[in-house]
């Protein structure tokens, strides 16, 4: 048997765990510290009430042989589906519940999308970014193709920077890691760029929750022109807290076709094929969160890690330290002090002000001598790391 | 963009959905009659209570800040690892915990680790098969080679009947859908003919659970050399009515490399790119049914279908009618009275006797003149079910 040889192309990425180990000997070393880690970007709040009493209900309901529920549909229920069509509409993006496909999880979704792609495609990727991307292509055996950020673009790589014919274009908004989002009009240029050139675009909106300026968009679909190239992949794991509950979903306008071919009903083949949906408990939680009860919820959640982000991005301004992101964003993205590297950074951090943070590099070249910091953690600690890097800067 | 062809080469699968059109039509013909479901495999009835109250608290779990749970592990967490570990220590094979990696499903799974293999491989696959097999192959543009059962068989294949070079072999034991079971001396040539071959097995135990006779093997790694050869995906769908909750496990041993390289490693580096584990609660109800007390609960529920399994069996006995499984499988196949063919029979049985059945053929070429009656449904359904056909033939 022969083994796909591409996965000898990855790269071991040793970003979270050599963290771990850095925090672990730091802590060791240093017993009484109270070390604070803002270079997580998982949730840290508990889940909203009305997801906590929708699941609890559900599990009895499986409990019961009157409301047991067996195998569902692989799409997911249609009270998921018809629950994400409100939320679109709410922001004024017409869906129907069909073009909405329920899974585990962004992660997933934008892994597995690509096996309805050729491998012959040039991919585009932004440099920053969520390193999943690249990984999934090179097990693949695709060639990508990078797209720069840079201070002089904001972290926010533009359609001319691509110097291939573009065939899949990844955009993250806002950007994990930098927390830049692409303005209207920016969007635009990558709808019409991919229009242009029968590309797809894959638009990851994890972290769309967190935008607050309402003149930027929260979907690539408030872009006219985006049902014809592109889908977008959504979750609930930073807007209702559902990292450790796992729900996602992923957009495919019915428009959507290449070569001929139906984007939305090969991703239904593949799912029916490999997967077969995710846990009832867990949509009816998903159900939950996006009545308004439950996004009033949800947004007291997102209240508090936007102040820290304000917090943080503050501190970086008081400093003068260059910095995007934390306005819409949970992330902020610095330019590393004194000159730095990522890593000279993290140390610099740790070791003097006990504080774990995300080497920039870790996502990409071009991260290179650049620091995220999160503001998933509680208001209190979030305060008292920005006083103690106030003192070692 | 150019899409992936292989797509193109896939044949619609109008099996479930004909099934369903058809009882549909029957239903609005007969309001008065009392349709039973013998078609499915999907089980009926409610979680074990150990489930239930394991996954009430986990809920609660989440709604609390000191409890939250965010991202888990991709492989699962460790309490259910070792629950797992347990589970075949009882019944005499060893593993690590972390040989043992969490989904959320077998379907996934068993989809999903084909992406490890070079698509240059000869794959073998018996006929008839659970379908998704085949699909997940022919998605990815690999020639599918079938091995046949058949009467002279007992629809268990043997590797005397592979005409090719082997490289992947699919092995589903108990089968689905004909129930039928390899000894340990058939399962023992499947091990020996991929250790010679340097080929790997895919052994899907999805209804080991339903194995009464304890001379059969329920796990491949009851045979000497599978640790060499074998992939075990596995699932608590069945064992523990978890197909609406979701959640499998895959084995792969320490041992397992080809060319050089570790399957496990490869795998976990495809979740970890590709996958974010399963939902913590899900994970604590898999727990839960694993423990001492929540198997014998699950076993009470298996008790019920396999009585009434051999009701069905017994029914065909009675009739003459040739057939197998039934004794360690919830499936019972058999063989079309009257030289029907498996949708002439299906017709049959739902216009004379309100009965939905599945037509064998649906499970692929050599399943055509077969038919697959389910044991997943209550005790007087099943007696109803075989009162009426004992009247119609």
């Amino acid at each position: 048997m022969k083994i796909n040889k591409h996965f000898l192309d990855l790269q071991d990425s040793y970003l979270f765990s050599t963290i771990a180990k850095k925090a672990l000997a730091h802590i060791a070393d240093n017993p009484d510290a109270n070390v604070l880690r803002l270079g997580i970007g998982d949730v840290t709040r508990p889940l909203p009430k009305v997801a906590v009493d929708a699941m609890t209900a559900a599990v009895a309901d499986m409990g019961s042989a009157s409301t047991f529920r067996g195998y569902g549909p692989e799409q997911g229920y249609p009270f998921v589906r018809e629950a994400v069509q409100k939320y679109y509409a709410a922001k004024g993006v017409e869906l129907t519940a069909d073009e909405i496909y329920v899974g585990d999880g962004a992660k997933s979704d934008i892994g597995n999308i690509l096996e309805l792609f050729d491998r012959d495609n040039n991919i585009i990727i932004p440099d920053p970014v969520y390193p999943a991307y690249v990984d999934a292509n090179i097990m693949a055996g695709r060639t990508v193709h990078y797209v720069n950020g840079d201070e002089g673009n904001g972290f926010l790589p533009m359609p001319d920077s691509v110097g291939v014919k573009p065939d899949i274009i990844y955009i993250c908004s806002p950007n994990n890691p930098t927390g830049s989002v692409y303005t209207r009009e920016q969007l635009k240029a990558w709808v019409d760029f991919a229009l242009e050139n029968n590309a797809i675009i894959l638009f990851d909106s994890a972290y769309e929750c967190f935008i607050s300026d309402k003149s930027l968009p929260s979907s690539i679909f408030e872009i006219e022109g985006a049902r014809k190239c592109a889908v977008e992949i959504a979750t609930l794991s930073k807007m209702a807290g559902f990292t450790g509950v796992r729900c996602g979903y992923t957009i495919i306008p019915h428009e959507l076709e290449f070569e001929g071919q139906n984007i939305g009903k090969m991703w239904m083949r593949r799912q029916a094929t490999k997967f077969n949906g995710i846990s009832y408990i867990v949509q009816k939680g998903a159900e939950a969160v996006l009545t308004p009860e439950g996004l009033a919820q949800c947004r007291e959640n997102i209240a508090v890690y936007m102040e820290n982000a304000k917090t943080i991005a503050t501190t970086m301004a008081d400093l003068g330290i260059w910095h995007v992101g934390g306005d819409n964003a949970p992330y902020i993205w610095l330019k590393c002090p004194q000159g730095l590297s990522s890593w000279d950074f993290f140390d610099k951090l740790l070791s003097e002000a006990h504080i774990v943070g995300t080497p920039g590099a870790g996502f990409g070249v071009k991260g290179e001598g650049y620091f995220r910091l999160s503001a998933f953690n509680s208001k209190e600690n979030v305060l008292e790391a920005m006083k103690r890097i106030k003192e070692i800067l």
